[in-house]
């Protein structure tokens, strides 16, 4: 990976173009699958030559990582908004899921990236694994917090969280920007469908 | 692939000896990911020589391919059952979901190679893509019967499918036989909250 520089303005247009590469990965992903795309195929479609693009990612690997590290990173910010504010859990666990929908799907280039923590080597594999254990955390405690409250039925929080985690995820599958709705309204819709699941 | 054989008892030892390369495939699918998994390492877990592997599957696409297709025609099968029957949308929409999580996670070997659709080159992958737009059809028109029937409230049939598929395609990345619980177990809690999440 690039050398980190002491000089704030090169670190944020090194953050521009990581940003940038990570679109492009995007767009090929969603083409080729994650398996079958090279970096050879993501610098064509920047239109970069390949050796360029080890300047900011040394391998597939590590690009994958950094879409991971960035997603989580965003996933637990979210879950810390969430858990601050002191709404009942039903509305909590509304807000968590139209968050999720929308960061997946529109504040993070990435895509089916997000996912596929399996194709992570260590150290980058646990680190992220760590941070999708913290994240999956904050939906079973508001589901549990629901139970007690009497506001949501008794289910297995474990398989629920699960469940309602398969759903968000999987949007990035299917979602399109140009497909008529928006990811806050596929959000919405989710929320909706996933927390009346869940009501007494 | 493996050249096909007149009789019929060579036809089923082929078909025995595929399974038994899936489920090892399976295995180091979940241990390496999809990706970091090439032909050596399933022939390393069914410690055979892996040009012997080659007599079965060309190379890790037409495995891929095969446990998608196997995987699809399952569930095509499924649907036909459901269909059938005269229960209420409701009931079949709880069918629909237990049968798909049972045959994701024991029915069928391959765990997470089902679900990659974008690692399959042509013309494998129109054909698998054909066969999930069929069954994805399936989900819609319960629903949509549900809706005109009154028993389900009104939702974009086509949002609530793919939220619903991807809570029970998602099972396949965190079930473990060993975790305590069947498939059929998880598959009914699926039902639960993706059923009542659509009542109205």
């Amino acid at each position: 990976m690039v050398q980190t520089s002491a000089d704030p303005r090169v670190q944020q247009k090194v953050l521009e173009k990581k940003r940038e590469i990570l679109d492009a990965a995007s767009r090929v992903f969603r083409r080729r699958g994650l398996q079958s795309t090279g970096m050879r195929d993501i610098a064509a479609e920047l239109g970069m030559a390949v050796g360029n693009l080890y300047y900011y990612f040394k391998d597939k690997e590590e690009l994958l990582a950094f879409v991971q590290e960035g997603t989580l990173e965003g996933l637990l910010d979210l879950a810390v908004q969430v858990r601050k504010n002191r709404l009942p859990a039903d509305a909590r666990l509304a807000l968590l899921i139209e968050g999720h929908v929308v960061l997946l799907n529109e504040g993070i280039p990435g895509s089916l990236a997000h996912l596929e923590v399996e194709a992570l080597r260590e150290p980058w594999r646990r680190k992220v694994q760590d941070q999708r254990d913290a994240y999956e955390r904050t939906f079973r405690e508001i589901l549990e917090e629901g139970m007690a409250a009497g506001v949501f039925r008794q289910t297995d929080p474990k398989v629920t969280a699960m469940a309602i985690l398969g759903a968000l995820n999987w949007t990035v599958k299917w979602f399109r920007p140009d497909g008529g709705k928006t990811a806050l309204e596929i959000g919405r819709e989710c929320a909706e469908l996933l927390v009346r699941g869940v009501m007494a």
